[in-house]
């Protein structure tokens, strides 16, 4: 037992939180920008929601509405010109991961001039940043609960994470009745996403008792409950649930990282877009079975707690698990082809050597290689 | 489901992470008050390892070696005024429970002047405090991981805690080697203050899914190996659960606050110097005897945790507990007489509101007196 837990993000979780959001954000701000993306919380309300919470305590905002999915480094500079230039000294994230992870960068690099890859690449340290409010309307990426921004880079094609604890939220506004209004299309892959995180954190080298617990408790959660608002998603107490399970896991990746799946993910949605927890879910179940081996009880585990019997049989529970909520894909039907593999080997290579080695079992090149060709 | 999870705490657990102080001190500031008891930290060598720690980053240092069991509020202010006079800009809190509680109140009033038993009943609020490091070196109130601090007033004898956010500590340096030099004659008394702790948030009508699945975990672990480390001092992975369980404790207490166990036990140790977890081991099993039938499902999984068979037996599974660890008592043999009843009474109905309200069963003042009467 050695661990450092460190998690200084008020979390004000429960139906109806979202009431919050103007007297929270009045703590730390007079100006806010919120960070959202083209469509959805314009056709919920839940942006004119936001805006008349914010007027009520008298605070100034301006809105930046150009996130998108795998959210770009150029668009991060985009919004962290539109946040100096109305003056804001507050950022909100309101919508999924992918809007969340643009508004802690944006928070980030407001504060922190040039060229956001050598942050990431860990050339360069931040100082400061702008505090940041953030508002999940996805229960997937947890990303409410960790200091990591994944961006893609256009030039590059590298998606990968900015870690800094200048981006934990100061407080993350959790309220499980936004997560209703997800199109039914992306329940399923980002409740998968989630269940990735707990189960990569919880078999990660990097796992710690706190962890552990955490991650058991999501995989629990989620076992149990995702094919429940999958299939109804108006059942509320279901989502409670899994809103819970997506922040514990967003909460465990930040302590104990992410393993060979999502390392394995990034270069997919990277190069071709993918929709990341569609990725995950072509990936997750080969990589089980290539790895269960390597820790027979904490796979057992968590084959137990999604319906199978032991370690042995992982892979086919978390496939099962997949069948129940609809999202049995390969990297082919996303539109991957046997060419685009050598260039997802190296840029795997490059960028995803802390989640290789954060694996339980460690996975050569060529391993890596014929996974991503099992995956097609 | 519906909470406010936040615990700005930098945890920092292992073995030997108590040579990180030196480091974690010079963040916060550049000379400590050292806050400390009588005796143990000289006799085990940490005070002088910490020092040397200190000198290490260049930092200065006074010590304040005044802390009793059971901290008294005159107390806190004879630390506050050394921390002045010797300009110190950071606190260090380095012992146990009354140790820890006592530096977290000096660090709070070397900024905030006056009588501190009107911040404790809310007649007042704090502006700021100085920054807190915590050292435990038993394993038993977690007041590392929360924003309480437990003091006496001698004058009132109340015994009541100061709540506030500016007193969690920046960094907590939880070691479990350090617990290894407790007196062994302690070791179950603190011990089982861990326990209740988790049983209390746990039960408690402000118990959260997060704060019960990390209670559950601590009383799993108690249950397994407190017996462990009493038997055998030098068990060292034993000692880590141990530990990590008392640090799960805190921290579930600092969100779900504690029931009527801790309610009814602080008005014996404020008028008698009880020692507080033999005034829990005497009062806690009387208690729940008088609550399981309120919440049969949380009482069947402790009992089971504790090698019981559902809830109806709980009590006698803490009973049996408090046997292999040699700690059945009455507030008798504490010296707590039947004359004292009255006054017990009155104390708990004005300082333990909360307490009485959190607990799953409401007690009236005449269960509380038949309460107190039958642990004589």
């Amino acid at each position: 037992m050695n661990f450092n837990y460190n998690l200084p993000v008020n979390i004000l979780f429960g139906r109806g939180k979202i009431n919050k959001v103007g007297t929270e954000t009045a703590k730390y701000g007079k100006k806010a920008l919120i960070v959202t993306g083209k469509t959805s919380t314009k056709k919920s309300g839940l942006l004119d929601k936001t805006i008349d919470l914010l007027k009520k305590e008298n605070l100034g905002y301006e809105v930046f509405d150009k996130v998108e999915q795998n959210p770009l480094t150029t668009t991060v500079y985009e919004g962290a010109e539109a946040a100096k230039k109305a003056g804001c000294d507050v950022i909100i994230g309101l919508g999924g991961g992918s809007v969340m992870d643009a508004a802690k960068s944006i928070a980030f690099s407001t504060k922190n001039s040039g060229d956001i890859s050598e942050y990431i690449f860990g050339k360069k340290h931040g100082d400061e940043a702008l505090p940041i409010i953030l508002v999940p309307t996805t229960s997937g990426t947890g990303s409410e609960g960790n200091c990591f921004s994944v961006l893609t880079n256009p030039k590059t094609k590298d998606k990968k994470s900015l870690k800094s604890n200048l981006i934990y939220a100061k407080a993350s506004i959790v309220d499980p009745e936004l997560m209703m209004t997800m199109p039914k299309s992306i329940i399923a892959s980002v409740g998968f996403d989630a269940l990735a995180h707990n189960i990569e954190a919880y078999i990660g080298k990097r796992s710690n008792p706190f962890t552990e617990m955490q991650a058991l408790e999501g995989i629990r959660l989620l076992g149990e409950n995702l094919f429940k608002v999958c299939n109804d998603p108006t059942d509320v107490e279901a989502w409670e649930k899994v809103t819970f399970a997506s922040t514990l896991g967003g909460m465990v990746i930040g302590s104990s990282g992410v393993g060979l799946p999502h390392g394995m993910e990034h270069p997919a949605s990277g190069l071709k877009n993918v929709v990341h927890g569609k990725g995950l879910a072509a990936l997750t179940p080969i990589i089980i079975e290539k790895s269960w081996e390597s820790d027979i009880e904490k796979f057992s585990k968590i084959s137990v707690l999604l319906g199978g019997k032991d370690a042995s049989d992982c892979s086919d529970a978390v496939n099962r698990f997949l069948e129940s909520i609809d999202l049995n894909v390969t990297l082919g039907d996303l539109g991957v082809v046997k060419e685009d593999v050598d260039w997802m080997v190296e840029n795997c290579m490059k960028i995803s050597e802390p989640n290789i080695q954060n694996h339980p079992k460690l996975f050569t090149k060529e391993d890596i290689r014929e996974i991503y060709l099992k995956s097609l």
